[in-house]
């Protein structure tokens, strides 16, 4: 019933609307819409410190996996632009402090450390420029990312919407759409790039405790695109798919393992747990940069864990009472063997996972946009 | 390492205080703590009308299966209180449309037409005194209630509790407490029973949205008592199932039909699928006036959905966007293959259900207090 009622607002001009602002560079600064205030209020912060940078990262103004790191890059930039050093030796120091700083503003996304260390690789092509010229090879670096982005959502958008039939329900976690990137998403603009096919899709959004970025982003960036989209909580997912109201389960990552294992927000786990007890394919779209190769498995990836007040004081008044224990873990491991699918930029990785992913990094190494790993 | 550090409030003295006055008679008015307000403020409403109990039952302030059938019960006494009616023809339309109105407040709990039906039936047995006996057999009835409702619960925190082990976790859902019955709970009170006999436990509470009847009133409930209690979003029980926090759920019910499925808060689905995955028993706890025989299956459960508002705009500001569509179950159902055991006051029942339950209903037949069953 849900699904064919969809939304009065839909409006299929919206379609072409201009792609959401999540990060760019001001010409100084880096300019970020604060989501911490959506749906509420559409406000654009201008950075220019790494310590903002740092900031605007660690409290979830700019969040999703492969945004913060496009934000650090950029964010890096912003902080080395001032600085005095005449050579490699004064400037090297500066640049890796600012870059292992921002790297520590969130453990568990490796696109943050990924995007920091490909800067720092580049920077150490180019030492012996001078000074001026690595901070402007560093600039191109971080504002071709954008780019790039843009380039890799556009491609797991196509191979992702494959996976979609006509008329059907998908079930998301969190926010993947363009927020969460700095292009056009990962998960959601795979649905997205259904519905401009045509596809007639449904989504339904899990509201994302604590931190409500699906009621507050997705439900927002849905309206936005005139994507039929229903808001449940996210103890609700089950009896959604129980009423066989989706066909899919598609969210994003902050970090695969070579195995597979996907840690991504929490929540996500039990979703994967209840799409197979109830036979609805589980897919995880992300690109080949969120894949940390140096890891075999789940079982090596940081988990953050945030402050209590997240839970206890998330919605304007205290709703828990004070001196209650509370265990707030901002992601959760998938594992492997639970996920249908991996929608990269490459393609669709099926399991066994440690091969077909190889296969694509392989494949990707051939190509001039190639990640520079880690480690 | 959470079930070791437990609250440095534990204070063992407290477990002897006085228990939460949930629903009591003031002589003239039903009085009762605004769930709601909690746990900010411990108020009390004195209702003198069957309207003013409608409202607070549809309202949640007060609610739980075995309590909203006892507020009921008094709300029904209250209201019939000041009729003028001087004989039984004419007071038992007046006794009926108050009962069905009350009834009417919400579908989905059988406890409440259970608990008007029993009023009724008993008005019908002595409809041949005047009025004001009539008036007086119903207010002992319905005081009598609460007396029972305390003997239920003792019953089956004893039965509950012999399936907990020293030292384990215990997940729970919404609230089971002393809030939810006019005694002392039924889910939660197992647990507290268990403290109560030197057990170690520590409860984690899941926070139940979207109204946070876990939260709000649970860890309120814990905190109170002196159990060690982390409050969790919703989400995050598969990750405590998965790292072994918990050995065991438990939660209550709202409706069980003849064969065991249950009808309990949403969200409590989901912790059967979950339970199941982690190899966890999963345990309903509910006095036999919550098992509607009339119904063979779930299937047959009504449902109620709730407006967006309490997902959008649940506590103090707006969460979501305007305009976005909302699903909003106040239940689900649990099907019986999923379900470990059913404790009621007359004891654990297992599989299959349908014989196992009948059999409780067939002793409890023989003893004094036997529930009144509508259809």
């Amino acid at each position: 019933m849900l699904l064919e009622c969809g939304l009065t607002l839909t409006d299929r001009s919206r379609r072409e609307h201009m792609p959401i602002e999540t990060i760019t560079w001001t010409g100084e600064k880096v300019r970020l819409i604060d989501q911490t205030l959506l749906p509420a209020e559409e406000r654009h912060l201008e950075l220019g410190s790494v310590e903002e940078i740092w900031e605007a990262i660690k409290m979830l103004r700019v969040r999703g996996a492969p945004a913060i790191g496009v934000a650090a890059a950029l964010g890096l930039c912003a902080g080395i632009r001032g600085s005095r050093a005449t050579s490699w030796a004064e400037f090297e120091p500066e640049l890796k402090r600012a870059a292992g700083y921002l790297a520590s503003a969130r453990p568990t996304a490796v696109n943050l450390s990924w995007a920091l260390e490909r800067m720092v690789r580049l920077a150490e092509t180019v030492r012996d420029q001078p000074v001026a010229a690595i901070k402007e090879r560093l600039l191109a670096e971080a504002t071709a990312m954008i780019e790039e982005d843009h380039r890799i959502c556009r491609a797991m958008g196509e191979h992702g919407a494959a996976l979609l039939t006509d008329g059907q329900g998908v079930l998301t976690h969190c926010n993947t759409g363009g927020l969460a990137t700095a292009g056009l998403g990962t998960a959601l603009n795979v649905v997205f790039t259904a519905h401009r096919q045509g596809k007639r899709v449904h989504v339904f959004a899990d509201e994302t405790r604590p931190l409500l970025q699906g009621a507050r982003l997705t439900a927002w960036e849905c309206l936005r695109e005139g994507v039929p989209c229903t808001l449940i909580c996210d103890s609700m997912a089950a009896v959604v798919m129980r009423q066989g109201k989706v066909k899919s389960v598609l969210v994003g990552a902050d970090r695969i393992a070579a195995n597979g294992d996907t840690a991504n927000k929490i929540g996500t786990y039990m979703l994967a747990v209840l799409a197979k007890e109830h036979g609805i394919g589980f897919y995880v779209v992300a690109p080949l940069s969120t894949i940390d190769r140096a890891i075999a498995s789940g079982d090596e990836i940081p988990i953050e864990e945030r402050g209590a007040e997240e839970i206890i004081r998330g919605f304007g008044r205290q709703t828990a009472p004070s001196g209650v224990q509370v265990f707030n873990p901002a992601f959760d491991v998938t594992p492997h063997r639970l996920i249908a699918g991996i929608v990269t930029e490459r393609g669709v990785a099926g399991p066994p996972y440690t091969e077909s992913l190889r296969a694509m990094f392989e494949e990707s190494a051939m190509r001039p946009h190639r990640p520079v790993k880690r480690g």
